[in-house]
């Protein structure tokens, strides 16, 4: 008989492990912060002994969801402005806002976000912003896994007033996270159209030099690929091929504008792509398409994107989306079925990110994972667990959120947070964000 | 001083009345049903006293939602095939299975059905199925208002042995529901291709004569209008004209195969539409052009479908599933604002039932309210509310929903319903319809 620290029993484990096993009347035995042992109940249980017992009973337990794509500190922003045009909305709603926050806003938003993601499953979260230290010390003390980047621009950010000192920016701060066990850091070029052919390729050398990945948003929108070729005589993906930023560990945000050769091309260099259909939906940047990228074997993971462009950072609502959206685009009802949706949200943002021991839950991958509650009328009767994943939960079916053994949060409360604290402050810096609004 | 059965208090309630007020610090008093008054707390309380008080406190109250069109009893199906063409998913899963369907299992079906809309907040359904009475005299026990009616086809069912008998059964049915004040009824033709011109006719004739809606699904794939050129030499459509079936009171279901001339003749003979973008999505039907029918006048309300091709029966899931889809689809982020797919789940619905006085909360109307808790993470900070009820909102925000006054859904809770009984024989009766495919 061996100890663990906790052993827990449930009626249904999703593992999404290589067999893509689920697991009825389940186990699992978690011991410094990574899984022990899991399997039918009987079994683990004679071989693990708990120091603490959690009998789940009609629950199910899947590995934490993997959110590939987000801007943590935007929560703020939450509601501030929708529909109305991209442009309009970035440069006269988005943009001035963001210019305000402060570090303290930058905290209260990230953590605002970690709540939210902890709330619906998530529990590694890949964020792209300004100022980002604030930012990753933000997740690391909710307790969550990540991987975060300085968005590096070629003009003045809150993150940096002289440009040309971006990327020690970038490189200090990976510095700094060096051996953070839950935080790593990606290089992270904001687009092809903020920055310029060199900048770009400085990038991929600092990404190569500190044996790190790179993560940029690319192909989002018809502009973009307008103003690169205006910028640089070329299409977007073409312009990150010249700059060397197609590269094996490469996280490309949206792929919406792509055609046939550039997904070949993505495929070949190894890249992945995170989706965010509802983002992409809610600004009407277009459709990715995700069938034709994953039939070229393309790695696609999914992302929610800002708060304020979806405006949830929730990712059963992004798996739903996808499997729906791309049904109805391909007017094809077998096209992006349950399971890989399912995959996407996790063994495929595991990937993506160069994280490949995240998203499955098996002997010796950390203990990052989620629990619902199957009692929800919604997820009755209980026919087959993945088609209730992708189609049937809500995200708040959710009451225990674990990362790296922990429980982050459990039945409306959240152990490393003051949440009730948290979300008024959220509330008031809001309430000052719209005030700047009319002087 | 007035007295009051209950005196709410809430810190935002969404009247969706005429002004489509939002009220800050707000009071609601309910009095045998109905809402005797509604306003801010200082002037509500100073005029009304209530026997009991709820102080909701962060909390949202907004009309109960009306789902629009869906075939209760098929929850118990959910999730039992997925991801397959639509002819094989009915005729191989669908069809065999329903003609199992004994009264027990369309009570238990409906009841499973009534929890997961309380639970989401939904207070108002209109249903189409088989062997009717078992399904609104459950909801009716369940406490819910509905619009409901037996599917009447030109071939036998399990609602009647022979198909000249159906329109009895419609007939009869209708008489019982006669003076029910939360169930009414709905003479509710399949659909063109499972009737003939002369059951359609006959349909609409008794409608006219019984002084009742029609509810029929209309123009929901490809293969419906094909099948329509073949029998009738026309477009669906066009044989509902020629029967005498578009009226002001008829509500059709899904309007996705519309040329615009269709959406022209719908609009003016006063139709309605039920929009139901998940189940459109998930099945590959197509998508609804509803912006076209908005812009000339249709009035289009939302529905979930059943349980078996969406696969739940969330309307929060269905506003915002609305509103993004149909942004993308015109490549325009203006498309269908929040305030929109508000109305659409609520006063459209009320109009396209025939049932004006539902779907918003002023003196006078029904007491049929629904309660989100706002200390939810995904709905903070608040900025507007309309927003967050359309692209924020999961539905299981949900902590109370109330129909005619009486609350039958309360924080876990579903006082009308022996809902963890409930459960278990819906799992006991899907595990039996799963075995019998198996002989």
């Amino acid at each position: 008989m061996q100890t663990c620290n906790l052993l827990l029993h449930a009626d249904v484990i999703v593992t999404q492990n290589q067999e893509r096993e689920v697991i009825y009347d389940g186990a699992i035995a978690v011991s410094d912060g990574k899984i022990a042992a899991i399997g039918g109940k009987a079994e683990v249980g004679a071989a693990w002994q708990g120091a603490e017992q959690l009998a789940l009973g009609a629950a199910l337990v899947m590995p934490g969801l993997i959110n590939t794509h987000t801007h943590m500190p935007m929560s703020l922003l939450r509601g501030i402005a929708d529909d109305i045009p991209l442009m309009e909305w970035l440069t006269n709603e988005i943009f001035p806002r963001e210019a305000r926050f402060s570090p303290h806003m930058l905290e209260v938003g990230t953590l605002l976000s970690c709540a939210e993601m902890l709330r619906t499953g998530t529990t590694t979260v890949c964020d792209m912003y300004l100022n980002e230290p604030h930012i990753y010390r933000s997740i690391d003390k909710a307790g969550m896994r990540a991987v975060a980047g300085e968005g590096i621009f070629a003009f003045p950010s809150i993150g940096y007033a002289d440009p040309a000192k971006a990327l020690d920016a970038a490189r200090e701060q990976a510095a700094e996270l060096k051996g953070n066990a839950r935080i790593r850091y990606a290089i992270s070029p904001h687009s092809v159209y903020t920055t310029n052919l060199d900048l770009l390729e400085k990038c991929a050398s600092l990404a190569r030099e500190l044996d790190l990945p790179l993560h940029v948003h690319l192909a989002e929108t018809a502009s973009e690929t307008a103003q690169s070729m205006k910028l640089y005589g070329c299409r977007p993906v073409e312009a990150c091929r010249r700059a060397g930023l197609l590269t094996t560990r490469t996280l490309i945000a949206h792929g919406v504008e792509l055609n046939e050769d550039e997904i070949a091309l993505l495929a070949e260099h190894g890249c992945s792509v995170a989706h965010n259909p509802r983002s992409n939906m809610k600004l009407a940047s277009g459709i990715a398409p995700v069938p034709q990228m994953l039939a070229k074997g393309l790695n696609v993971s999914l992302g929610t994107d800002g708060a304020a462009s979806n405006n949830s950072q929730n990712m059963f609502a992004e798996m739903s989306a996808c499997a729906l959206l791309h049904k109805v685009r391909s007017m094809e009802p077998t096209t992006l079925p349950a399971w890989q949706a399912l995959d996407m949200a996790t063994v495929n943002g595991g990937k993506a990110l160069g994280w490949p021991e995240l998203g499955s839950l098996s002997a010796g991958s950390p203990a990052d994972l989620t629990v619902l509650d199957l009692t929800q009328p919604n997820l009755a009767p209980l026919s087959s667990p993945v088609s209730h994943l992708a189609y049937a939960a809500s995200g708040h079916e959710v009451v225990m959120t674990m990362v790296e053994g922990k429980i982050l949060y459990a039945h409306g409360k959240f152990p490393s947070l003051d949440y009730p604290a948290l979300r008024r402050e959220a509330q008031n810096l809001h309430d000052w964000l719209r005030k700047q609004d009319r002087p």
